[in-house]
């Protein structure tokens, strides 16, 4: 079973939408297991006290390397990858998200706040990954997207109808145009090549538009996939 | 009020994490709206169809583009930004963030499946956005993602401890580490400069740091850091 630690102060948070749809499915039949656990219940004092002010000033509070390090060592001392969610993180990836969903399970530990003591990151081999270019009010709505991204990629979690293998990133490019019917809407027809009947074509015409769409809205991937990949298109520029 | 509209196969989805929290208690305070819309509702036929195989074939479902046009109608037919989640979109980022919080709101179409009719997106003006570079199986939680991010920035929603200016991309830069008592932490001492109680030393300080985490975590950001704001240090290589 693949395990999902979560340490947070708004444990309520989860499951939340993961105990609906495809990962709602697999936690009732024992694929993964979370167990969201409370960083307060290692707090300190009457107040169960888990942040203090920052060193050298500035707003906001920062959660404390001790509590913290109790709250690790007593739920998620296992060898399981740690991730701290936070902007400054590594940005993540369907690289690293497959990877996680091939191991034996994370911990994730939701910052609040200003940020988590700089020292416990160290201590407890915390490794910061950042969800996107933006900031939350706090790590719970990330941890949510990457256990979301993990748990369908696990073994009997997607049929084999929608198996991820022609989804974007699986080959470096963005997803083609999907179309269904009506053949018509609103004046606009289904392309004709994909009610052509030849599979050839529609998956020629397919990847074209995978290569044209990461080109126009992803310089950087379209980059990155060059690099990897000559495209036909570059070594037979008369084809 | 800001107001929030998702059209989506799982409303029991919201507001999940953002009940609680911040966003909750600007969302119990009126300061922002949520409305769920199930596409469901616009489905067609006894058992409310919502999905049809993919012409040109493949696994998977894909969205009707009449029934999903039917929603959006019906129920977001004002001129807020409509977003739909998607993987093929263009990345979030903080400064599309802080534009979003300050209009009426946001329409936000969360893709299921193998995704949604092109000529849909094309007819209703739907923006394809994406949290990041991974799948998920729905659009619901990127949505989530995007509402927490938004709603922290509207009037009133943080205190004025956290006003967000010295946060990660506010100033193109991630950011620096933050430290809190106890002094000593396993054996690690904050650092000392940040116990000095010269102001003008941490700021000189936290600086550095948030351009060194810049410089090796993210050259990307790092690169258009310094295109837009030549750093002292390059300018004054001997200072």
């Amino acid at each position: 079973m693949w395990r999902a630690t979560i340490l947070t102060i708004f444990p309520d948070m989860f499951p939340g939408p993961l105990g609906l749809s495809l990962a709602g499915k697999a936690l009732k039949a024992g694929t993964w297991s979370l167990e969201p656990v409370d960083i307060r219940d290692f707090g300190i004092g009457a107040h169960r006290t888990v942040d203090d002010t920052p060193a050298g000033g500035g707003p906001g509070m920062v959660i404390k390397a001790d509590v913290l390090a109790q709250a690790i060592d007593a739920r998620a001392a296992d060898p399981r990858p740690r991730l701290l969610m936070s902007p400054r993180g590594v940005p993540l990836t369907q690289h690293r998200v497959a990877g996680l969903a091939k191991g034996d399970g994370v911990v994730i530990v939701c910052g609040r706040f200003e940020g988590v003591d700089e020292r416990l990151i160290a201590a407890r081999g915390l490794e910061e990954v950042s969800i996107g270019d933006y900031v939350l009010s706090g790590g719970e709505i990330a941890a949510l997207a990457v256990l979301d991204a993990c748990v369908r990629l696990l073994p009997g979690v997607m049929g084999a109808e929608t198996s991820g293998t022609e989804e974007s990133f699986a080959d470096g490019l963005l997803e083609y145009p999907q179309y269904t019917r009506p053949q018509v809407f609103e004046g606009r027809p289904i392309p004709d090549v994909l009610v052509s009947g030849d599979h050839a074509k529609v998956a020629r015409w397919r990847r074209e538009e995978a290569e044209r769409l990461t080109r126009e809205r992803r310089p950087d991937l379209w980059a990155a996939f060059g690099a990897k990949t000559p495209s036909p298109k570059k070594n037979h520029p008369k084809r």
